[in-house]
């Protein structure tokens, strides 16, 4: 007898996990026609590769007996310690080494908040739209997601008043508000100053707990930049999820959580029962390269390099494409967010676009209260100057021709982003 | 206000969850006076890290866009493929490439197979005692661990049995098994081959997955190998966990799981919530270490080493320890298991060996039917030979002195391994 399948063997929890439509959409990449602005990959011309080889070869000079061995499960003190110190120098919220832990890339940062925090049911607030890790990390606990409406400047605070109200009467109290502050994704928007406090005020009128994850909070081509949520947290109810995958390379996976101690020690027991640790290797490069002073002066490099490709971006959908898309213009991060007209289906077109050889996400599944049916993401980061330009060619031909067989369609929902 | 305290917003399954005795112990290897042979460290003079450095040269000179990169959540193919072949030519159970994952080491492997079968309140079957990590996984699930006793040959196939009836009879079907057949951590017992074939025999009846664990089976000094449970597993019923940590070097976190194809899949999709991938640079490390066949003559130089150390060990245990102290010689892995007359309690005795600047796993945490309070681990592979020696001599001397004053008390239970 061959067991045929296990399906009624898995676990409720799991059963609730799907793939993220972007990890599949990955699988795209490998057609070498293929122009792809779905995912979320750094450009590899952005690894400090030659400065890295000096950093690996003193790593396995002088420090190979522990960067080869285990290290504690909160992560490689020094690390921390450079950490804790940094979020002072460069974010005005300093920690001490007791308050970081190291984590496998923020992911896991979002999934042992999640262990640690919700029990099945637990209610978890988020903007609507959101990142979709963070979605699936709520969903593998269980959690059921309740999603504020943001604008162009994010979450809007009257109407996150309005559901803790709501939420309050139902005695259903959020065990925390998740948050991408800044060019979040999938949006790009970031959350101006004065709101930024108005939502901490009401965080604290409501008692509620925030997850800031800020993963290219240092990817700004221009602009001033806003404090961090953490940087104003006198009441001690914020947890920083900070990661070097975007400032650094995403192959050490490296991250780091910034939060009370209390909540360390809860995530570290937690963190031991789901790997022990960080890899050692990756964390002692990552810190010999913020210690030899690499990873500051390589950040202009890659700011330099993404500012280009967004303005590429940009003036490539301003030549191609058609008046009734509208796109922001985010002063920094991996993304931008595109509107279609309302008759339009952006998942019904995927495959058209598909056909052609170019690739996005749509922007639906990072809806978790529904809606964005005629949204899409574009990732600049990833594609070369002449895929972004080609790319966008591509994609304004396949949306020209979808709106000439769409149009007049009644509209399914509408969507004000951005 | 100040919040105080999370502890009334933490979840049910994050409560039951408990620090790990021996990554807390893990923070005395840091004074320089304490002899350790509590951890389960492979020792740093069995990294190879001269043979290593030719390999990550190599990957940032030809696959650093590759290996800073992210990747895909299953794992770099060609390792997958190197080890899916690997585990034909070496293990006589040959894989595909789509029957591999690679995890953040064997403790992700163990958590994800809990995240995806276990519902709370599900009951696993394991050897009483069996690996802490195991249990820490099993029970952050909220699992119900029923454990079989193990005697000299590993788990006894009649008491299996006998556990299958009494849970049957109960409605309770286990969701899986859990075992380490070869040189088990703690006890570091392996199950010959006439008796796997009697437990999986046992497995089949009674519709039962096993896990496998499997992280000390390369590290053999002598006698014949006995074969993988999953080279016999002919009904699809063994999910297998590899990891390289022992054979090269754990600070890379790399292992691997083998199972069939659809639990692979679903595997990957709860690995993908947990932390997108596993870190690229220690795969690509791996892969080359595998492919300028540097792995298999390095693990016997590892063998060479520990053998030393395990014939070191006993020798001073025979030269120094009193007769009422038993212990076992297994053929392979990292540790030894010691009983001590019925009336010592390991866990009691403690913090005179800490005292003393010598430290041991106590027994009791391993056992989750309970048990085991006159046992304890020591751990070979860490330690230098001198101290080996030395911190052998020094527990000779607590535990005398400790049973001079506990002798005539009467015994808690009794415990027969080995």
């Amino acid at each position: 007898m061959m067991k045929s399948t296990f399906a009624h063997m898995f676990s409720k929890s799991s059963n609730n996990m799907k793939s993220s439509e972007i990890r599949e959409l990955l699988k795209l990449l490998n057609s070498p026609e293929m122009i792809s602005f779905a995912g979320g990959l750094p450009n590899p011309d952005a690894f400090p590769i030659e400065k890295l080889k000096p950093v690996m070869d003193h790593v396995m000079a002088s420090h190979a007996r522990d960067a080869l061995q285990y290290g504690t499960t909160e992560g490689h003190n020094k690390l921390r310690d450079v950490i804790a110190r940094g979020m002072g120098e460069h974010y005005g919220a300093p920690q001490q080494m007791s308050n970081i832990l190291i984590t496998n890339g923020s992911q896991q940062g979002l999934n042992l908040i999640s262990k640690v925090f919700l029990n099945p049911g637990d209610k978890v607030l988020t903007g609507n739209p959101t990142y979709l890790g963070a979605i699936m990390a709520f969903v593998a606990h269980e959690a059921s997601i309740s999603a504020v409406t943001i604008d162009e400047q994010g979450m809007v605070p009257e109407l996150l008043e309005d559901k803790l109200k709501y939420l309050d009467r139902r005695k259903e109290h959020p065990k925390f508000m998740y948050l991408v502050p800044t060019f979040q994704n999938p949006t790009g928007v970031t959350i101006p100053h004065k709101r930024r406090e108005k939502i901490y005020e009401i965080m604290c009128k409501y008692d509620l707990i925030l997850v800031e994850d800020d993963p290219y909070g240092l990817l700004r081509f221009e602009g001033k930049r806003e404090p961090l949520m953490k940087s104003f947290d006198d009441e001690n109810r914020v947890i920083y999820l900070g990661t070097f995958s975007k400032i650094l390379a995403p192959g050490f996976r490296v991250g780091w959580m910034a939060a009370p101690e209390e909540i360390i020690r809860k995530v570290s027991i937690a963190k031991q029962a789901e790997d022990l640790c960080t890899n050692s290797f990756g964390q002692f490069c990552v810190f010999e390269a913020m210690y030899h002073n690499i990873l500051f002066p390589h950040i202009e490099e890659i700011v330099n390099l993404y500012r280009k490709k967004r303005d590429l971006m940009i003036d490539a959908l301003e030549t191609h494409f058609p008046k009734d898309v509208r796109w922001n213009k985010p002063q920094g991060g991996l993304f931008l967010w595109l509107v279609m007209p309302d008759y339009i289906n952006t998942l019904t077109m995927l495959p058209k676009a598909i056909e052609n050889n170019v690739a996005y996400v749509t922007g639906e599944p990072f809806f978790p209260n529904g809606g964005g049916h005629n949204t899409m993401r574009l990732n600049y980061s990833y594609a070369t100057d002449d895929q972004i330009v080609e790319g966008i060619k591509r994609l304004a031909d396949v949306i020209k021709e979808f709106i000439d067989e769409n149009k007049g369609k009644i509209a399914e929902d509408y969507v004000s982003i951005p």
